[in-house]
């Protein structure tokens, strides 16, 4: 029996997919229609992901097999550069599909920039026209009418959500940002490397991409907007012995005489009647461990003893709010639900 | 507003209290009430676990100042030898409410067998007589119309779920059961022993409590009373550098000419229309992976090498279906409503 | 400047051969001559294991490349299967090299054994004839006049120390063993497998080759030699989430009326003089953390609570006494160097 | 038999003790004479820190049952604020002995700095006069000749090793230094906390005493030298999930035309000679998993994409360059010894 919006999942067999998965299972209005994933297709989702063999799921199928009139809504968990064919050949045949992207593909605005970062032209160009940001909490408005959103970047998520107010409102200074940035390892996803096998990556602590990380133009591309100026973003990712979560320090130096209070005022503020986005009291430093699993974002502020500058700490957990779950978060706006239907799971802690 | 009937917690600051507290807080039917933790009184429930910063809870009380009468249903995650004379106290003057004990406290019927195990007398014989063993597809009955549910220990629910339809059906020798348990760290608990820290636990593997654990009595009392003679079970649990997830590997002599088949066969029969207990397909192993987080049991037969026996191999998060989610699962029968509330939350992998 | 016997490894590349590397860069008596990997052959050591930047080896060449007239001892940790045919042609043409064998390719005596569980004839029985297995402490003699060792995999290492003295001994009964085994990732190797990436193997708990892993057949073999009949040993491996250490679980069956006691003095009589092989002390429990590293077994005795039954436990470092360090024990015996040479590190604990 | 020098080991039932222990045992010129640990004096060493359950070593005492005329050289690793008094005493009744402080009680010399920090006046500021910086490539030569050396922190070795050469040489602006530093939780002791139990600090990331961690005012005590004026350095550290190892990533702006290269040239030229100091070619990023159990530190340099400003990137084990390997390589100096002698482990790794 249908529960209503029937959704198909493309690359159902990686992590940011079956994340997905698990959210759609507790989603009322939500009823899995098609899975694929064209390296597993012919399986059962449980010989991909075996905790999934307590329910009943379509099975993968290739994206070619999969029949785009019985779906509603698509999410996409490809890897970067094989998504915008893919979705412009989906929407040209079935423009009512409303298309919510957590792959790379349709984040940055500017094609010169995804050309210099990605290594190839951008395929669709006038996709990227409509598609829409989608960092649900500045973007809101614009999600509800949208039919293909952006959904941002793990590292983005963490680092707009503690940036944008600040640099908006011209608290800091938007030259000298420096974020020092931990994943997780899932944030690599399933393919098989090396660096992420558990006896390479346990017990140790890896900083990768430094100074040439693809979430630094995304991170630089909103920033410079609400900036009002072209600013380059000093941004280090780091690898962390755990699966899940995500935490950003970023340091700042404040303008005039702002001090941490006032960062700590302007988070208040922006984020007063959000569901997801908590800031945290003073004293109190955030932690992965307090948003594993969910969907929600905790902001910290913390006054740096150097005169002047302040350090800003927010976490995530990189495959929910930083991916499947803030997908589903624009889902509901894009379909007029309840913002937080099915995202009110708490951290799972221990 | 109340969404229902009203749950105390006592014991909300351990991983048995929180965890109770993460699932209420996703049950469409309960309203928390109430939360004590006698060394942590005074505090918000967010300074003892963060990770609910972003949610209203009460304020975490004595045991003595709760309000029993505002209370429904009293959820008990208190150390063992504490909760025979709070719960004698709470039902004498609160007849009405429900008593759902994760503690150890009532679940060996024989006064003897508690104290040769637990080291004093037992201090609420007459409770203890009308207390239920609180396995759920093997005391459904009894615990619908229950006062008072005990609750199995993690290592009994993992343990007994696999034994007791093969014991019952005398398709393996009671008397040459060999139990091999693996625990992640949350099973010692929240207190503040050495051999728990990151540093000492981690990157390392140790039996404990080797021919001395105390769940051994409460496996046995339960397979005796199937088997119907007293049996002995050779039981060894280890800890693994994990924080949930429990793994019991029972190695068993298979009666006659019994197979491996006819022992899957026997759970297949046993837990068809079970939620939570499933069947692994010939082939398939469990894995804690596959239950993390959820309420469910996956349990596997293996034929050995050896002639005549036969490996089978269970797993459950022993936070969830070994202690939290159980009795939600029990407190669901308690109340008349569908078994199932609350808890068909998928496991949370990666 | 050379310190003394030169020394080649075979199959550099994986965590066998880099351990040996490491073992034999703190060896008075060992000249690194060559390093082989094939398929990272032209590299240097330090791009595939960068913890040997700081130190100056041989660049990696195919094993076709190396020059064996320039090398007196070979130690091999290649994968099963290929070392067959290596050994007979390189021991063909410089019939005075020791050939120090890590993989498992002439651990099995029995050709029909070797083919039922590797899938293949053997390609060197000739070799294998001479082959010596190298268990120390129950084959010293033997090593000591070998040209051709084959190490012991690292289950039959820490399972067949803890059972050998006790069959030898009719202390247990031989045909009712069964070992519950537990090893770290690197039991796994370093090959890309999607089980052992850290997001999968992590936070969770995995048997695997239940009733079927190749080790088994190897624990028969010499138990079998021991016990004087063919015995079948039901054994059961676990994958643990950290990277070294191994645990193995025995549970036995005492004969007559001998008792827990009575095993452990077996072992501290077999043990006495050994400078690896431990025996607890009563009461104490062996944990892997304890030979993290080191070259060190240790092995516990515990009288089960079910008559008659007793529970012993071996911990080692499955890549040094279960592969690289005993290796290097066997060479020191080889070359007629004090046993415990280059191989007296204490355990990494914490 | 002595191999020579006999120490002692102050708080030798913690970590930091534990290390030297390990160390001691493998440094042909030491000999262990007295183990102290007031809380578990009256046990052996093994029952402490069960992988010493090999090797033979003094019982644990009180500080006060010590025989310090049998004592040649002392490592103290005491919690801070106890070390003063002590090493005032046993230098006041054994001018000879040289004491080698692992605690941070002689690290700071202006006595208000202390007084800041510490929470209390110094106790022995004769003593502090006497004391060299115990960073061993910048104070060399006076360590030859001192009585006591205060050994730095582990966070003050990773950053000055990597900031010192790059500061004195003007190189970098001092005044805009931010390090974003993460440890393994060794770094916070054995001592019963919390947020140190496996499951609380296992699989989550957590900033802790940021903008008052109390190895700050040491790094700018080093760092204001070199620099010749008073700065102040942005520093914030980081909880992670691994035992061992230690990770700086220090954000520098660059001075006039200064590239990263001539940062990595200046690094090339400070540390060419030293055993322990190792430059990352270009290219390679320094990680923890390089230097486990060993004494190196790596250093590797980034160029930012924000004009002007570098990354610099330094690991250590915290454990053994961060505390107790210096101390022996500092011993090593004291003594006239080669300074590497017992030091040259390689890394463990996996």
């Amino acid at each position: 029996m249908s529960k209503g919006i029937r959704i198909g999942v493309l690359g159902a067999s990686g992590y940011t997919g079956s994340d997905l998965v698990r959210l759609a299972l507790a989603h009322p209005a939500m009823e899995i229609a098609a899975l694929t994933a064209n390296s597993q297709a012919g399986k059962a989702m449980a010989e991909v992901f075996p905790q999934f063999g307590f329910v009943d799921l379509p099975g993968l199928t290739t994206i070619e097999e999969a029949d785009w009139s019985m779906v509603d809504a698509v999410f996409c968990g490809l890897p970067h550069g094989t998504t915008q064919e893919i979705a412009k050949s989906v929407l040209a045949e079935h423009p009512g599909i409303k298309f919510i992207d957590m792959s790379a593909d349709f984040r940055l605005r500017d094609p010169d920039v995804y050309r210099t970062w990605y290594g190839h032209e951008h395929l669709a160009m006038d996709l990227q026209a409509e598609a829409v940001y989608g960092l649900t909490e500045h973007y809101r408005t614009a999600i509800r009418d949208a039919r293909l959103v952006a959904c941002p970047g793990c590292y983005p998520t963490a680092t707009l959500l503690s940036l944008i107010p600040l640099v908006a409102a011209g608290l800091v200074d938007a030259s000298d940002i420096v974020v020092d940035a931990k994943s997780g390892v899932t944030g690599a996803g399933r393919s098989l490397k090396q660096n992420i096998l558990f006896s390479e990556a346990g017990e140790g602590l890896s900083p990768y991409s430094v100074g040439k990380h693809r979430h630094a133009p995304e991170i630089e591309q909103e920033v410079s907007r609400v900036a009002g100026e072209n600013v380059t973003v000093s941004f280090t990712p780091h690898l962390i012995p755990m699966s899940r979560g995500e935490l950003c320090t970023s340091y700042l130096r404040m303008t005039g005489s702002t001090t941490a209070d006032d960062l700590r005022a302007a988070f208040v503020d922006a984020y007063r009647d959000e569901p997801f986005v908590h800031v945290a009291p003073a004293g109190v430093l955030p932690q992965t461990q307090n948003v594993r699993g969910s969907n929600h974002c905790q902001i910290g502020v913390v006054a740096d003893r150097a005169p002047g500058r302040a350090i800003v700490i927010s976490v995530i957990d990189n495959l929910v709010k930083g991916s499947a779950g803030q997908a589903v978060q624009n889902f509901n706006l894009m379909y007029g639900i309840e913002e937080t239907t099915g995202l009110m799971q708490q951290a799972l802690f221990p």
